[in-house]
């Protein structure tokens, strides 16, 4: 199937889906879904994702270059995606094994699409899950010594292997700006609390000591603020005075791995569009 | 505010939204919200909803002659639905009071924009609550000898009052098919089950004796099958072996009316098309 | 009926639970419920309540004058409560109406039973609601200049009263600690976040700046620590980019009324016993 | 650790609490949680599971022959479980992976204590899944002609392997009425609905049929009334009219798998009695 996403964001102004529909059609592209969403009618921002078939399989840039007239008569910040393209994600991960795990089952049974050159882990341990798959595994250990080193490696191979954008499935290292400055929203991170609850180490020893009668986890793309960045997916689930911290952990993997899975299918259908420090989700 | 809705069915085909979308930018129309669905992209069903500003208000019917030349290209069902045109609601209760409650708080805190003309009910005893806040209360008694004569009673205080659409707030009669053929998906029901499980009466009864762990209720538009019409909502609430009949009725009370409170909500906002037994709830 | 609750809270130690029954069975009551929760169960904290029922009613103070020999033994904290004796809930409103008008549907459908000897509100506006009930409105505007003279009003007519609790349904104020003090884990607070996120004002405006993804609303005990005394219950609704401040207010009602409604039900039960700054919830 | 648990049902009566934990504490037991429930004070039947640890492990069937005394006297159904016996468990499975991976995750992480003897398929297509954790994987292929004779093998291995109950991970047979005698009460089964809404076959279709706005799934004990045993534990997820069938399915197998491994862990922990066709969870 030729099929395309085409995201945009630009000021809110009269006539903008007139011409992107009109130039759709013009090209014989089926709208299969399309949403939209404005800060405000008036002067605010304006965003859009449309999803659409073509007849025939256009060449490489023709869509581009033939977009471009509209795309500046209103000052868009856009892009086209191509369904044909599988994203390649790289999978990092430490010693726990629920997110990936469970991002490995959506993938071998087709609800996530996408390809998976790697995954980089700084430690040896859940090598077999991932070779079983034929996924490449590498091992990368990592201390305070050689922190620069080990991140120049990974990013080394991720671009050695094209890697789209990076998910880090419960991966206990914070990443240098000079590592994060390579993927700009394009690193999603699964945090084991609600945040902005809980923000930093140990959140599940924190909510017990607190008493929260709700524990959560937040998936949102990874900035240079730790845990600050653009939210893409919250969950939560109810808890008592009876799930003393470990309870809370256990309780809290569940939740962790379905948000996590979540966000990584958003990302995968291009339905992230993030303005300053938020996302919209379509 | 000149805000103005519009709302299309038609087959599935090239072309629908840029011709939609340049009539309204050429009658100087901003979108503020669209949102479509296609049953099938190839020879589908083609679902519309879209939001707009006008930029002076136009007069009574113009845009629906101007609008026919695009209809009529695709062969729409369609209709315009305007913000100023307040709908209004007439409220049928018998003698339970938290549905009834629950939508004159919304009314009256403007989360339901509406206009009340009035309540009618086959019992006397919430009349305190409606004429309270100045709504009209007419108590219309229903035995098995009256029924028809009741009900052309209804029909008349209705049709008086130009009553657009009908909610039956825990209205614990069955309505005759000569009644319902008067407002054809302008019936809102709230049954106290999660439909279709326990269709027709003593629901929590029935949910006790099974031994469900939740319980639910469901919003739905009135057909001439019991229970059966198309389903604009549906909520549910965990329960367990502690809770027994009454405590299924109280737990479900909450569910009950936030359930039809947002069924309301998604009715007066135009947010609900129906298309053969389902809907499509934008 | 002659029930009546047992709670307890003692040092972990053998032989608790058949000392109590054992009590109880003497003394002909039948338990209709028994929770138990140890927070280690060699030597943590032993938390107990026991609902049961007195075959005829005992004089006062001699269940109490009975039972000092067990609690001594096993140096308990204890306190039996008498389902007979109504407990008296004085409830605190400033403008907004929906968590009062919650309170006081579930007050007159007999969900909550509790007597309300008084509505006290720093704005006239919320009069009428409660009037109509037959409930006392006491209208006591504060501002900076009068607070202390305001609170000892407000002390005066709850003593008065013989207010056992107070319930703050959006009272809009800060208790000083002078006035927190007579009334130590007996005023309920619904805070409109989920706590320990966004703490302090403002919450909605800073959840839709920091676009989270879920809202929440927690019922603590008030301390004088703000929004930091022990969570009896917490509620959570999905919002997305679509909603602004207001909508997240809108959706954020329903949740505050829900969870404050349950708060005061389980304080009103003798549900929630407080130990340290947490509540153990039976 | 010395861990049991006594489970008890019988006539609710006066003393039964105080005669049991008189009976744990006189031999060194240490109360770590205790449950009950009445469906009546006055004559109902009363349900009671406490878990509690041993000084020191006492002898087999030493316990037992204390008990009988004051099992007798209250004419209790009961029986003591040892947390050191862990439950031996067999999964039966079809082609469908999700339920099963989830059950053999939870096991592998230890939040699932059982042994788990073999799996059993109609199907060879999991084969390596189950063996790449060294489980015996046993494929017996089911058709009109052999079904007898297939249950037969079934049991025979069950047998042979002690397994205590069984668990049709989405095992896409109706097991025989000459099988599920041998484990009443002990087969735990996973519907891909919300029971009894869509009992029997394709659940899914139906449910999207019928235009419901929320699915579930359901865990019960298997009786010879299909999808109508007890039922143990259910769950449900919000859909849309933009979901088909497979969408369904897909956010479906999520709920199933949750609910599947909360009910073996229910199972797991006894924690579940069941009385009439309704399960106690405590």
């Amino acid at each position: 199937k030729h099929r395309v996403r085409l995201l945009i964001s630009c000021q809110d102004q009269p006539g903008i889906v007139a011409a992107v529909s009109h130039f759709l059609h013009e090209n014989q592209a089926n709208i299969i879904q399309s949403d939209q969403y404005s800060t405000d009618p008036s002067g605010g921002i304006f965003f859009m994702r449309i999803e659409f078939e073509l007849l025939e399989m256009i060449e490489p840039n023709k869509l581009e270059e033939k977009f471009k007239g509209v795309a500046q008569r209103f000052q868009m910040d856009w892009r086209f995606s191509y369904a044909n393209h599988i994203k390649r994600m790289g999978i990092f991960v430490s010693q726990q094994d629920h997110c990936l795990l469970e991002l490995l089952w959506h993938w071998r049974s087709g609800d996530i699409v996408a390809d998976i050159p790697l995954v980089i882990s700084n430690h040896p341990k859940l090598r077999d899950d991932v070779e079983a798959l034929d996924i490449p595994f590498h091992y990368i250990p990592i201390d305070k010594t050689n922190k620069q080193a080990a991140e120049e490696t990974q990013l080394a191979l991720l671009k050695e292997h094209n890697v789209d954008f990076i998910v880090l499935a419960r991966y206990m290292q914070i990443l240098s700006p000079e590592f994060v400055v390579h993927y700009p929203n394009k690193i999603i991170n699964i945090h084991h609390s609600f945040l902005p609850a809980f923000m930093g180490a140990r959140p599940y020893e924190r909510a017990y000591e607190r008493g929260v009668k709700i524990i959560g986890a937040t998936s949102h793309y990874v900035t240079n603020s730790l845990d600050e960045g653009p939210i893409i997916k919250q969950g939560v689930k109810e808890v008592s005075h009876k799930n003393n911290t470990n309870e809370l952990k256990r309780i809290g993997r569940i939740t962790e791995r379905d948000v996590l899975a979540d966000a990584v299918s958003l990302h995968l259908e291009d339905r992230v569009i993030v303005y300053q420090n938020k996302t919209i989700v379509f």
